[in-house]
């Protein structure tokens, strides 16, 4: 079944919060050479693995974020496991598509034709470098939505991100685009930051990566980064804490272990914010 | 014939520049829905449009840039047409495939996996924003070579690039790279700009886009961005200016005009910069 086209990411958001009260986002970052050995005879790998870990997380997943770089690697096959993957996702459950695209006029716009039209995401990630140029073909149809770099967490983060204010700088900026259409991409940094990045931008969803594999507090980030609105408008993303918990022939199983024991951990921080 | 992965980036460009004296890039942009009509009934028109201005084209280009965006926007059939081009390119033009990649860790492994071992490009374009975590998975093989966006020519670029330094910071700050593996994007700007970030990065490698159908005063660009140095490590770009130079039967033929007087223009203006 295809995905459906009326509703947008912002509305299956704030739907599937309701329904679930889930806020966990589970990233394909399905790389073809990670993959358990019980997969990898499949005609297609990446899409056999994902398939299972859908089947297996779905409940407990509050979004999907396949991330592209895992699937051009895989050449053609990639590809189509890509695509096959996003139409497999539960229609109420929105898609991420983490492609950090960057470019502008036309060639922006082709992006985000292939990305949502093509690929059918919900939602996809973009580096706001080059200014709102970027942003503007996202904005051409009211049912895409993207995630905007505003901070990560990667240790070298501190060469741009994290110097001269440029992360607030940016935060700021993101206030001139609709929340129903523009999120942000907030890493688990330090507990001053998320809390001034949330103030910059109230209403705005968070996508938040950095919990799991690469480390990063939870309780930090629920504590400062959650939303004073009625919805606390976060994702809380884990990747290969999730889908790489191990690699037996019961990998799908221990996924969805990690998954509800994340999931539950999220909402019981956000009990006592 | 696949291409060979014994040269380097650095090492084709250099030698093409020697044999040739041609410093234009030629941007293939095939957007296929912006193909002439005598492409569009062939089995994959990307690649029948490519292989013919590249037959056309090739003994004025210094090198190639396919842009990822309108390769993927056509699916399967333009991945495919990615591939094909790139492989059928004569192995002494490098090819440099204009991604904007920014990503960090095993993610840009993947990007890099797949646009050079997997694709067979050359160089590849990327986005810092994220800081040397985005450049180390280039570093890993000394065949790899990327050019970093430090300034680019579109409106917003006043959002971010053009705003306190940062610009004149990134390329401060690539000077830690080796200029053999790290090149720049630099847009054909104000003359004040191009004369700045070239004092600050001598020897380094410009890719210049903003030539042709998006404006630019080539002759302010050779006065002013080409190197002092013994080479004038530039390379001009200039994309729909030449393929779609005209939709007729003969598209090839009036893109090799196109491409033959670019390519001249700029030889003239080097001799008297």
């Amino acid at each position: 079944m295809a995905r459906s086209r009326s509703r947008s990411f912002w509305d299956k958001y704030r739907q599937r919060w309701e329904a679930t009260r889930s806020l966990l986002c589970i990233g394909l970052d399905s790389a073809v050479d990670k993959l358990p050995a019980a997969v990898q005879c499949a005609p297609n790998p990446i899409w056999e693995f994902n398939r299972r870990i859908i089947d297996a997380t779905c409940d407990d997943a509050c979004a999907y974020k396949p991330n592209l770089a895992f699937y051009l690697a895989d050449g053609n096959r990639g590809c189509d496991a890509l695509h096959q993957t996003i139409q497999y996702i539960p229609d109420d459950i929105p898609v991420i598509l983490d492609c950090k695209a960057g470019d502008i006029g036309n060639t922006m716009e082709s992006y985000a034709n292939a990305f949502f039209d093509g690929l059918g995401a919900d939602a996809i990630t973009l580096n706001p470098l080059m200014g709102a140029n970027v942003i503007e073909p996202v904005l051409t149809d009211d049912i895409r939505f993207a995630f905007a770099l505003v901070l990560t967490s990667n240790p070298t983060a501190a060469d741009f991100l994290q110097r001269d204010g440029l992360a607030e700088h940016i935060a700021g900026w993101l206030n001139q685009f609709p929340l129903e259409q523009i999120g942000a991409v907030v890493g688990a940094t330090h507990p001053g930051d998320l809390r001034r990045l949330r103030q910059l931008m109230p209403g705005r969803i968070f996508l938040i990566p950095g919990i799991g594999a690469q480390g990063g507090d939870l309780a930090a980030v629920m504590k400062h980064a959650s939303d004073r609105d009625e919805d606390p408008n976060i994702l809380i993303n884990s990747s290969r804490g999730i889908i790489f918990a191990d690699r037996s022939r019961d990998f799908a199983g221990k996924a969805k272990w990690q998954a509800h024991l994340l999931r539950e951990a999220i909402h019981d921080l956000l009990q006592i914010t």
